[in-house]
């Protein structure tokens, strides 16, 4: 078992980096406080006894020996860039549960057959930079490197150019890695599991996703000269697609999602009607065909909603993914963990996108989740119990010890 | 009749100071841009032989004695800030003009026996600081100087640290000046003397405003793994206010305008659903008794509407002036000098708000208006035609000129 107050230190002392202004997080990818949080961790790994390899899109790697040379890691970790207003847990929890598990086992001085290395993902949230879980698609080869370097944040920064100045751009080709395995222990995010009184959550699938960013043009027109019948009012059509996304997400009960986020409107003045919105559209669902249809309702309603209003709309997807279905081994393995040691837990499906979903396209790949208190994340009152936080380290050791081979 | 060629080079040259996007003006208020633009128009005063005093608001005052040292000056003027995507005309013209038609006055060698006082007003705009017309309203008495100084941008900058900043606060005490008269030459910003084929606009009323700032308060929640049931979007409480706002103004038709011009979404990233979204409403009517009953309407029902989708509204007046009746002895004079030049005009209520409304409370006050392209503004394809600008101005020097005393 693992020394839970040592991994809730380690929590707190990675939230001190990027406080939030309510208790939580800001430390957003390729920022300063990213590049601090990357310094401390490094730090953590290199007294751990781990070295660490960097690729091309920041993606760290901090390897433990195996004992057999010809073997193939098992790689666990997450992320430990956060939301700007984000919890202390998203991501850093998955990150310093594999800490604390090889801390756990140099403690007991336990070799394993296959090395393990523990990972840190680039760009998991996707707030500054579009779409989540950038690194991690990349390593997938499911995005192409040079598209990644050329994704732009609202100040029209690219993510290359960012991550290059907080130095952490490094050597290794992305995806050069191969994986014996990939585990990711990770917060639910959603209220199942403490609604069910839930330690662990086992996780055999995952929602898919469409980020669907959309325009909507109007004409930019004083606010009071311009009577009523000259207005092309483009806040009124993102009004209407905000009830439309609503409602369609309702249609597919319970098993979609659907809401506008990110909301940019030109040129925000108060005495100025809005020339043109931009807002991007997050929708999601673990049935693939409910995803696509929400996504082709949107595409064929949105048009004639806004042409109602004078409006023009248009529109392209900036991230999709298709529901994952994690490895069925290593999931018995995550399910047979707790059972042994004695954990309540149950299946679920991800409600979130993780950095496991990519490497779910390439390696036998599985997830760990444990409760948040009232389901909250993306939310600086993101909260969860050091109990809660050591039954998914446990968990996540022994899934894997039995895979790494003792 | 003033020189139009020189009238309209100095106009082009001013839009050169803070140029925009899309061949319009970003030279918002008591920004590095505007300070520029405040020298250009000192160094053109002192060329005129005019005498510059400023106040504490930052307002400009340049003076061009008269022969009778009892008699109260007559001031003319407009503001020289603009929209973040602003046109070259909204309040320059007005401030360019009353510089051409002093300096014609110089050509021709004409003696006032009233000084004249060209003004340039301090932030009219309001985007920037909201409200609008504030330098105006201080020296009206109608807002307290120290109450406008604390009035902060989106930056959280604070009114009376940027104008201390950019050099432009002056010694002279806000609202000391009496005038004999005010005049104000602006484009209409709308589309009525154009469609009528009209050359001026004599403004005899205005349009009264609320600027209403809501606030919809929902929960910050993650947008995959957050069930519908569970969720208190913020911007599903705009998308109803939006309609509703867009409702109560086609209710009171064709006297009331109403729109939302300004969003800010917290914390405005894809995979949150808002927290908070915070937005201006902008009523107008130059019935009294329809904008205050647009504005009750408002309060009345938009907590309902947010209540049924789950989030709180509040909502506090911005900005407010109730609907001005212009001097009719000076209007009278505008109708008769543009009768006497045989420009063709027309009676017209003002749609915007100008400082002329707020000197109006003050000091005998009218304005002239001559049309714009398609009744475009705040929008930096505003356009007029120098043939408009021309008409414009001479009515105005005529109109002051009868008022002043040769
Ligand atoms: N786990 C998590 O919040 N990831 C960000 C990507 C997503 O929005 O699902
Ligand atoms: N003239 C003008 O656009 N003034 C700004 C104040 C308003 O919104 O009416």
């Amino acid at each position: 078992k693992i020394n839970s107050t040592r991994l809730w230190d380690s929590l707190m002392e990675m939230a001190k980096i990027g406080p939030g202004i309510a208790g939580g997080n800001n430390r957003q990818t390729l920022t300063d406080e990213d590049a601090e949080g990357r310094a401390l961790f490094q730090t953590w790994c290199t007294a751990a006894g781990l070295t660490m390899g960097v690729d091309e899109m920041g993606n760290m790697f901090a390897r433990r020996e195996g004992t057999d040379p010809q073997a193939l890691p098992v790689y666990v970790g997450s992320h430990l860039d956060t939301q700007p207003t984000g919890g202390k847990y998203d991501g850093v929890l998955g990150v310093l549960a594999g800490l604390e598990l090889i801390r756990t086992l140099n403690d007991l001085d336990i070799k394993t057959k296959h090395p393990i290395v523990l990972t840190n993902w680039t760009n998991e949230e996707g707030t500054r930079f579009a779409p989540a879980m950038l690194a991690s698609g990349v390593f997938a080869g499911v995005m192409d490197r040079d598209w990644a370097y050329d994704r732009v944040d609202a100040k029209g920064k690219r993510f290359g150019d960012e991550l290059e100045r907080i130095g952490w751009k490094g050597p290794e080709k992305v995806g050069a890695r191969q994986m014996h395995a990939f585990f990711e222990l990770h917060i639910e995010q959603g209220p199942i599991l403490e609604a069910e009184g839930k330690q662990i959550g086992v996780v055999t699938h995952g929602q898919g996703l469409r980020w669907i960013e959309c325009t909507v043009t109007g004409k930019g027109q004083h606010t009071g000269s311009t009577p009523m019948y000259m207005r092309r009012n483009a806040g009124r059509g993102l009004a209407r697609v905000t009830e439309l996304v609503h409602e369609i997400a309702l249609q597919y009960q319970p098993n979609a999602v659907g809401a506008i986020g990110h909301i940019d409107v030109y040129p925000n003045s108060r005495n100025v009607i809005p020339e043109k919105v931009v807002f991007t559209v997050d929708f999601r669902s673990h049935v693939l065909e409910t995803l696509e249809a929400m996504a082709e309702e949107l595409m064929s309603t949105a048009p004639g909603l806004c042409a109602d209003v004078g409006v023009k709309f248009s529109a392209e997807v900036v991230g999709a993914f298709d529901p994952p279905a994690f490895d069925e081994t290593l999931t018995a393995r995550v399910r047979d963990a707790a059972d042994r040691l004695g954990y309540s837990h149950m299946d679920i499906v991800s409600g979130a996108g993780h950095d496991a979903c990519w490497i779910n396209k390439v390696y036998p790949t599985t997830m760990v989740m444990c409760p948040c208190k009232d389901g909250l994340s993306h939310n600086e009152a993101e909260e969860i119990t050091p109990d809660w936080a050591r039954a998914g380290t446990d968990v996540l050791l022994h899934a894997v010890l039995e895979t790494a081979e003792v």
